[in-house]
Order: C-alpha cells, then structure tokens, then sequence
C-alpha cells in the first residue's frame, strides 16, 4: 500500500525564496520514528548536498551529489530544483524464505526533481527513503527530450563522516571480495599494503591505498553503528568507496567497463540505492531490512519449487588434497562410487542435496589463462556416470547439485547456458552452483563491472525459467536482490570456508564476527561452515594450515551466518567421528519465522537465535536455535531466553566447548548438554578462545 | 592423397656446413612447374626470411619472419633451423557450390623446424606451400612443454616487395571493409587522409597512414600481377600490412584486442596461411584456386541441403525511402501485404528467396548507441504475420531468408543464437542474413579482433547444426573459409550496392572492376547487383544520387561478382518496367561447372564466362553465360566463344548497352539481341561509359 498523502506536517521545507531561484534551497524530512533526519541542501551555485542526523547526531554531513558523463561529454555537477514531493509508504510483505516470515516496509520518501543547471536541459531525480533504521537514495534518470543514452563515467556521491570512525574495511577491488578483513580509524585505511599481503586469492585488481568496499561498517566514538552499501544493484557497476583522510570523506568509485567507461544507460534510468544503515547498537544494523525493502518484490512467479536446503558435496576432499578436480593426476574425486557414497550419507541424514565439482571435462587446463573454451557445462569424466548417478540420488530421495565453473570465460558460459540447464533438468538436478574462477571474457571486463553485474542477473533469470536454484561464487557482492530473485539462494562473494585451507593469511578467528555486518548485510552467504577436523594435514602431511576454530563455534555458525542454503561441509568420516555433535547440523534448519539478535559486537561477538518456520505446525509447538560465537577471545555469553513462549517448557541441547577447549590448542573438544528451560531462563556459557556455543531449543 | 616422397631431385639445400650451427643456412624450393621459386634463408644471427622469385624475377625479396608475444613476454625473432622436410601432394576435390565443378590441389611442401635461438626452447614450424600460382606459408606452433598457453602482442611477417607497384588500396581499419579503392604507387599510399575522406561508412578506425587491408591487389612495372592476402583465418585476428615507403616492405598488424592483445593461444597452434599470388596475368590472380586449396575440408557433414541461389526482397525499398525498418514512422516495409507481394514476384520468376528486413522489434532504437540489448531475433513487429507469410511462401514455393541485424552486440546475439535458429526452424526458413552494423559489444573488441572472427566462425558451425545457409554483412572479409563451412555462403565484407545510396562517395564506375581482385580473392561477395532504375529519387526528390552504372553492366555483375547467392536488388516495379532484360537475371545461374577469365585488368575491365552446372542434363546440352563490364571508359569487349563445344551451335543472348548509352547520360539505355553462334564466333561489343554487356549462350 503506497500513500501519496503529503507530510505537511512532519516536513520541515525551508526553501528561502520561491521567486529568488539563486538563493539556497534546503529540504528536510524525518523518518516515521523521527530519529533519523535527512537534510538536501542547494547552494546559489547549485552544488547539492544532504546530510544525515541520527538521534540529533549527525552522521552524515553535508555530502555533495552529482556525475561525469563521457557520453555526452559534462559534468552533472550542478543542480537546479525543479520542484520536489513526498510520500509515506507503509507495508508489509513475506519473503519466500528468509530470517523473519514477515518483512514491513516502511518509510518516508523524498522525490527532488532536479535539472542539470548548466543548461544541458537534463532532468533527473534523487530520491530518497528515509526508514527508522537508515536512509537509501538512488538517481532517477526519467525518460526526456534532453537524454536518451548516456554513458557514465563517474559516480560523485558523497558520504563525508563525522568522525574518524573505527572500520571494518578490505580495500577496494575490481575483481574480488575474498580479502581479510582490517579494523582500523577511517584515517589508518591503508589498502594497497592490505591487498599485497593477501597470496592466495586467484584474482586481485585492488583500487588503490584509499579504496574500500561495502557494506562498509564503521563505529563513532560515541557508538554508533554505520554502515555504508547499496541496494538493488542491476545494469549499474559497483560502488566502491574512496577515502579523502582529511576530510574524511567517501566517494563513489564505480567499477569500468574494457574501455574504462562505467555504465551504458538509457533513460528511464536509475542507479542502484545507496544506503546508510545507523543503529546505537549493533544488533540494530544486523536486524534492518532497508537493503531488501529497497529492492523489487519477485520477478519470478511462482517460487513454489525455491526450497531452502542443507547439502554435502565433492568439495572439500579437494581442498584438502584427498581427491582433485582433473581426472588426469589418478586422484579424481568426482567418480561415481565415490559420489554414490555421498548420496548414501546425504540420504541418512536428510540432506537433499549432494554437490559435485570436478564431475566435468575440462579441469586439465582451466586455469589462469585467460581461456576462452575450456567447460562445457554438459561432458561428464567417463569415471562419472550421470545417468547411473542420477536414478541412485532419485531413488535415494536426494538432488545432486550441479557445478557450472566458468573460469571466469562468461561469453563461453552464456552461449552454453539453456543448454547447460536443459541438461540439468534431464538429470532431476535443480541447483547450480556457479563460479567465476579467473580473469573475465569478455577480456577488459571485470567481475564487479556492469556487464557482469547484468550476466548474474542474466543468470538469476535464466535459471528461474528452468526451475533451477542459485548459488554464485566468486561473483558479485549481494544488494539483496535475492527478494527480486528468490531462486538466487545465496552468493560466496567474501573469504569463506575454503580459506581455512588458505596457506598465507587464512581466516583469523574475528572474521567471522565481522562478516555478518559486512558482507552478511546484502544477503546470505555460501559460507559452508560445518568443520569437525581442524589440523588440514589429514591427507597431505606437509600442511601446516589449520581451522581457526572450535567445533563448537563451526556448529554455531549455521545460526549466526544466515543463509538458506547451508552445507555440511567437512568429509563424511569427519561427522562419524562425531555424530552427537553432527546432529545439530541434522537439525538446524534454513528458514526462519523469526530472528533475534541477542548480542552483538562486530569484530568481537555475536549471539542470535532464530525461530524454525515450520516445526510441528499441526501440534503447535515450536523450536529455536541460538548460535553465539567468539573471536580470539573467550568469553562468557549471557543468553537470556525471552524470546520463548511464556509457560512452555523447551528442551534445549546446548553443544558448547568443553572447558580446556580452544581453536588452538583443542579446537575439537567440546560437551553437549540437554537442559528443560523456560522463557526465564538465562544460560551463561563460556565461549573458549575462537569458540562458540549452538543450542537447540524444542518446545515440549 | 597426400605424397610423403621427398623431393631430393629438385630441392636444391645449401646448408653451408651441418656442423657449424652458426652458419648461414639457406634452403630452396620450387613449384611443382617450376615457375616459382621459394627460399629460405637464416642468417648466423638467427634472423630468418624468405623470397619468392616468379619466372626467374624478384616478386618477395628476402622478408623476416617472427613474433611479439606477451605472455610468455618475449621476442620470437631469431631462430635456429634444427631440420626440414618436403613433401608434394597433389589432389583434385569437388566444391559443393563454385565457379567450377572440380579443383586441383597441387602444390610441394616445405616444413622448416625453428627454434627461438635466445634459450627459451619454444618450437615452431614455419609450412611453406609453393603452387604454381603462388605461396602459401604459415606459423606452426607444436605441442610441447616450452609453449602451452600464449598470448601474441604482434606478429613480424614481412613482404618486401621488389618495386614501387601500382596498388589497389583500402585503409587499413579496425572495424570495416567498406571502403572505395585506391589506386596509386605504392609509396603515394595515404590511408588517413582515404579514411578520413570517407563519411558514409557507419563505422571506421582507421590504423594509420600507412596500413592497408588484404587482399591487397599490385601490379608491377614489367605487368606482373601480385596479391597478398591470408588463408583460413581461424582464431586469430585479421592480418592488415603497414607499410614502410623507403624499404617498401609490408609488415603485418594484427587487429587488437580489448586490452591490446593480439592473440591468444594454446599449443598446437597455427597463424593463418600467408599468402602470395602471382601471374604475368591478370587473369591468373582470378583463376587462382590457391586460398580455397589452403583450407581445410568440409567440416559441416552432409551438405546436400546447401543451396546455392537467387533472392529479391524487402530491402532496397529501404533504402531509396519507400520504406522504412521501424514501425513508428508509419512506412514501415516488412508488413503482411508488402511481403506477400515479394513471395508472389519471387514466385513467378522462380526466385528462391525473399529477404525482409525490419520484420522484428527493435529499429526504433537500434544504431549508434553502443547498446547491448536491442533485438530478441525472434519478435516479429504486429504488422508482420510471421504464421500467415510462412505458410504463403511454404505455398508458393518460396522461402523467407532470415534477416539477424546484431547492431554489433554480438554478446546478446550468441546468447540468443540458439532460440533464434530454432525460431527459423519453425518458420520454415533455411537462410540468415547476418549483420553486424556498429561498435561491437564485448565493448573494445572489433569486428576485426580474434574474438569476433572466432564468433563469426560459430555462427557458420552453429547454422550448420541447423542446417542454415549464412550470408554476413559488416563481417570480416572471406579468406577461403566456405570451402570448410560450405554452408557460409557469402559475406558482404566490402563496398557493396548501398553505397549506390551514399551522399559522399558512393560507388565509383571502376569499383566492380577492382573487387574481384581484391575482396573477391577470399571468397563470395553478398553484392546485390540488378539495378534497373539509377537517378535515386524515386521516393525522395531531395536525393541527387545515382547509381554509377548501366543496365546492361548491373546484367554483366552475376557473372563477373561471382557468388552462390546473388540478389536482384532492384524493386519488382522496376524490373517490371524492363522485364526482356529481367530475362538474364531470371536465366543466369548462381553455381558452375567451369568459369574462364577472358579478359582482365584490375581498375580497368573484366569479361568472364560460366557454364552452368547443371542445364539439360538428361540431354547433354550445356549453357555458358558471359558478364563484360568496364569502368568509366568505354571500351569494345573482344569475347572469342572458343570455350563453346567445337561443332554444336548456340543460341546466344546478348543484353548490351545502347549505341547512346553512358551510366552519366542514359544508365537505362540498353538492346536486346539474340543470334546463333559457335565457338568460332568473335563478339566485338561496345561497352559505354560505366557499362556492360551479359550475354546467354544455350546449346541448341
């Protein structure tokens, strides 16, 4: 329900003169709440600024607007105001999955209709939302006389900061969001040097010393949480951020094309919305839908077959070098038996799905050279036998999910793509997972330009036509498109699991704490969590690479890192070592009716329980889960569990460390406890150094 | 059949000494009739080139070979000759379709082993094949560990002629064929100020003063004849020659990438055949068959349903401002009724084709504007009944060729190829018309580039799978390659009848003279001759252009353009103005048994004659058909029949200009003759200014 009805009231409109079209013009609007306050401002010369207050503290200052086009060639830097409206929109809506069954969407919007003052004719729009938990605004390009297509070559939105802010930052790249991430002041962001240490990311085209990525978040002094990204971002590069120290001031660094160009529109146009997301507290940034509310409901129909799932797969034995890819080198994993034995532990457990890599021809010669031809998405090894493999998960009551890894070659994979997915639904599959390992062809392009940005999408829509889920890695960061494509399950697009096996930097024991306010923000991430054997020489006695991190904690991480798609991703003789343990990754579910962010530190910790969304519907009765974790430090988390319903009675399964246990020194030592608690109870549990706790909580 | 047995009798080796590896080493090769000489020379340094001596007279002198490569980064331009081989082969194939029904492939071998003599180990071959009408040599790179992936920053071949020849130019170009032949000494060549003098092509990127394209037709001060140009061009960009005044050497410039790479390759690999036609006749460049023996056999399987042959259409109405593309300016051309027209007139002069252009959505905003998505291939425009005409054409015997405009977004045409072949499938159509008209997105990539001659070669194999005839305009120019895609019938790829229509240069009088020495050399040429009505104001008084030509030369065209589909361009109201001379192009044949040059000189004139392939066949009668046509000098065409069987008499038609004629003062001017001959019979036929003369020979 949109209501065009006017904020006379609530709208402060100070505009100096409405004859004098010289003087300063200042617009002001207030979220439902009032706590956040938004002011657009318009000097004599037409410079356009807003700012931002949260709770009478500014935190945003007065930040300029505008673009360099290259086509045609001006700078849209200076601004008359044309007129401007408001709106109130109030609703709510249901995702098809998600961490709350319930989303409400609700906002004031400020419409300021702008011509370019140089006299080019040009009309746009700077729209912005103004919701109780953050401000996004985007550009609207209507359909005019004075611009059809245009080119963009630069974006000059700013977000001048009001304090040097504590930030969590990996520098700005064009080809990757795999990078550790750095807590530092604003002024202290050195991004290069951070970017050169990191080795064992495949691909890095970092920005510059001054170049960051969102979601960026940052803390004030006085505590306040910020956080900077964007929303719904297609047919547009990505944002990155560059840092002026001094001023300490962001501003937008789009992503170019092969000829250094940034974005090829034509009007209607409109970029994607920039948001700042603010809370006094840190669960406040975690608990905000802004970035999905910014986004457009489904495109795709009916949904009725997206079913958020647990898997295993044919992966991490690679990683550890088990088995490989190729079939050459007489190690190749991906052969049926091999493959049926995962099905058999899928099935046991009740997993539905099963993922192979390596199962296809071409792994010989797929990387790092900027090959064009390599996969075709359809040629099983003759160690595979799909049809074989294909009735045995069918009968088995398990999918296999398919592995489209395109190296990176984009042109290849989009010529094969119907056909790739046709053969898909020939074998009952109805999951890809896809990757984007290594320089892009289209050659000149990169992994986080518009046309790259306009091939995920292409895939999203792709794969929704046939039916098929998606998970995405090495692609682009999410901007919570996944409510417009509800088929797109979840994107890698950070440092995940598979840098746990990483020989250089690895994954430190906090990044975990801080990917869910940073990358967590735009949407769920493949994280594959699930570690239950930590020293990585189990099958190469050379490694000295090892899991940062309890069992415990891994257990916690199907909790606190949201996603519905969710694998158990160590090997199957791991979990028999330790099935009472494996059962939490049995029960968990991935889908929520509801999420609660009990504690929360970026960088340091971070407790959340979650509501299953269908538990025992014809009975009634419910079951959460609760995940707290840990960074390098111990701690005792303190959950107190209102969240349950008032008089029942939960039998709750804590899977917690053991008391001498540690990611160090004793990373599989853990206890499991079974405990009848209420709504008044508060557990108070030691979270060892890299560790954490998960909890089950069943109604009785 | 391919002969192994060396040619130790008539090889003469001159290896200066086989133990002291720094000593000159040369080697020499001649035709299997001798008329040719090749040599191969190494200097102590490594520095290695070859000359070609025609009938004991200089046409290469001695000429280096060699590489840039970027990855490996390296100069491949010294070598040591580590072995050699000869071979002599000699087989005679049947085309599919051709100018004549069976062709020799004679010619003796030379395979010089290299390595790069700085230490890298990297392998390479250079193949030399010497015919009796030329040279053809490439670049071979084997599979071995010293090379696997490689990227080609240039190649160095150079051609260093022995004079200051009289050459046939294009500028050299990025982007088009399209432009109008020079004719200077080769050190007045300047292709910038060419370039730049031309405005009506919709894209040009010149390279710079001194570049030109191939075929590159000279012509030395004794009367020899010289053409350069590249043979099966497969994966690899196309070759254009810088050249250098002072040393009068051509040097190769490979078109670039989006990032400036040339090539990129993985061992075993191949560069396209060089190639080097010679003749003390100009008629001998015509009938050499040397490019087509250069490429590789059929790949396309059963090629019964290729068919060669005629098509009107909805196009040139277009073109003249009958009509228009779009569906908004209210003329649009491709509608239900005006179609039907074209299958009815098609119909009754048994034409196989009808063309249409502007049947599908997408026009109103089609060009200029760098645009990814414009059309879908498979949406008609609501006026265009794609149902009711595909049954009415199905009916009258008659079939819509597709038309596929890609506005060069070649990325949206290959994701859509598939749905737009079976879309055909559907329709009952068996031929595409391809186009490539504007920058080419992956953007920075050019029609030129390795990945677009990759693509174009993908649209070959992929209609072959759907078993689709292709035709492609604004594509790269033919180097042979319908030998192996038979299916490929012609490209447009040069300065074709559309620019009858443009305001700036147009299409000179001598152009048709010079084409068939020049683009014509690699293959068929989509020109779309048979203009009847020349002053093009028919529709638009303001247009003051004319065709430059006569009625009776737009007759001579089928014969002297050969290709296996030929066009009558002209609007059906006005050929059936003059439907006597409609006769001819109703008559004369699009495939042959024989084709004799009669008479020849580039610039100048052409008289040429063909027998049909297939004419009364049951009863063994044959049929010859003869195009004459000059330049803007009118000239008395000497045709001898003495290629008529000896004995048998024909009934010859002659189409000629009138006594009055002149393509200046009367283009319209034409008589009809009919008389009996034998192959005794000397025709003397005045050619007017601009003019022509076809004739028909059928046996009685």
């Amino acid at each position: 329900m949109i209501s065009k009805v006017k904020f006379f009231l609530t709208l402060f409109i100070a505009l100096s003169t409405s004859i004098a079209l010289r003087a300063q013009q200042n617009i002001s609007i207030a979220s439902p709440n009032q706590a956040i306050n938004l002011e657009v401002l318009n000097t004599e010369q037409g410079i356009l600024s807003y700012s931002i207050t949260y709770k009478s503290r500014k935190i945003i200052e007065a930040s300029t607007l505008g673009f360099s086009f290259s086509k045609p060639a001006l700078q849209l830097t200076n601004f008359t105001i044309n007129a401007f409206d408001t709106t109130l929109h109030d609703d709510t809506w249901k995702p098809v999955w998600g961490e709350v069954s319930h989303i409400r969407n609700y906002y004031k919007q400020l419409n300021v209709r702008l011509e370019d003052k140089t006299g080019s004719g040009i009309l746009l729009n700077v729209v912005f939302r103004i919701f109780n938990d953050g401000v996004g605004f985007r550009y609207e390009f209507p359909q005019q006389a004075s611009l059809r297509h245009f080119i963009v070559s630069e974006e000059h939105t700013q977000f001048r900061l009001a304090g040097d802010h504590k930030t969590f930052w990996i520098p700005g790249d064009y080809e990757t969001n795999e990078y550790g991430y750095h807590t530092t002041k604003l002024s202290e962001v050195d991004a290069l040097a951070a970017a050169q240490k990191e080795k064992d990311i495949a691909l890095t085209a970092p920005i510059g010393a001054n170049a960051v990525q969102t979601p960026l978040m940052m803390k004030t002094a006085e505590g306040l949480y910020i956080n900077l990204h964007e929303a719904a971002l297609r047919n547009y590069p990505v944002m990155n951020l560059m840092l002026d120290k001094k001023a300490l001031t962001l501003t937008t660094h789009l992503v170019p094309d092969a000829v250094g160009n940034k974005a090829y529109l034509q009007t209607p146009a409109q970029t994607p919305w920039r948001t700042v997301i603010v809370s006094d507290k840190a669960a406040g940034i975690l608990a905000s839908k802004m970035i999905l509310n910014l986004n457009e409901p489904s495109l795709i129909g009916d949904a009725e077959w997206v079913k958020p799932q647990k898997y295993v797969g044919m992966w991490w034995e690679m990683h550890v070098g088990k088995a490989n890819w190729p079939l050459a080198d007489g190690k190749h994993g991906a052969n049926t038996r091999n493959v049926k034995s995962y099905i058999d532990f899928a099935a046991k457990y009740g997993f539905k799905g099963v993922l192979v890599e390596g199962w296809n021809t071409g792994w010989e010669d797929w990387f790092g050279n900027w090959k064009e031809e390599v996969f075709d998405f359809v040629t099983p090894y003759p160690d595979y036998d799909i049809k074989e493999l294909s009735a045995y998960a069918k009968a088995k009551g398990v999918r296999i999910i398919m592995h489209h890894e395109t190296s990176g070659a984009v042109t290849n994979y989009e010529r094969r793509m119907d056909t790739a997915y046709r053969f898909m639904q020939d074998h009952g599959m109805n999951m890809v997972k896809t990757g984007y390992v290594g320089r892009i062809i289209p050659r000149g392009e990169h992994h986080d330009g518009q046309w790259m940005v306009n091939h995920y999408e292409r895939v999203a829509q792709k794969t929704a036509q046939y039916k098929i889920m998606l998970v995405a890695h090495e692609s682009v960061r999410p901007t919570g498109l996944h409510r417009t494509y509800p088929n797109w399950l979840a994107n890698e697009a950070a440092r995940g699991s598979e840098f746990h096996n990483a020989p250089t930097l690895g994954m430190s024991p906090e990044h975990t704490t801080i990917l869910p306010f940073t990358r967590g923000i735009g949407g769920p991430m493949d994280f594959t969590p699930g570690f239950f054997h930590f020293q990585l020489n189990q099958f190469d006695s050379t490694r000295t690479q090892k899991i940062r991190s309890t069992l415990a904690k891994q257990l916690a991480l199907y909790v606190t890192m949201y996603s519905p798609v969710q694998m158990a991703a160590d090997l199957p003789e791991n979990y028999n070592k330790h099935l009472d343990a494996f059962q939490f990754i049995v029960d968990v579910p991935v889908d929520w009716a509801d999420t609660q962010i009990l504690e929360a530190e970026p960088g340091d910790y971070l407790t959340i329980a979650r509501k299953e969304k269908i538990r025992d519907a014809d009975k009634g009765k419910e079951a959460w889960f609760v995940g707290a974790i840990t960074d390098e430090n111990p701690r005792t988390a303190s959950i107190a569990l209102t969240f349950l319903k008032k008089g029942k009675k939960y039998e709750a399964t804590l899977y917690r460390d053991a008391n001498h246990a540690s990611w160090e020194k004793a990373p599989e030592a853990y206890t499991i406890e079974k405990r009848t608690v209420t709504n008044k109870t508060r557990l108070n549990i030691l979270l060892a150094s890299g560790g954490g706790c998960a909890i089950s909580l069943i109604e009785k």
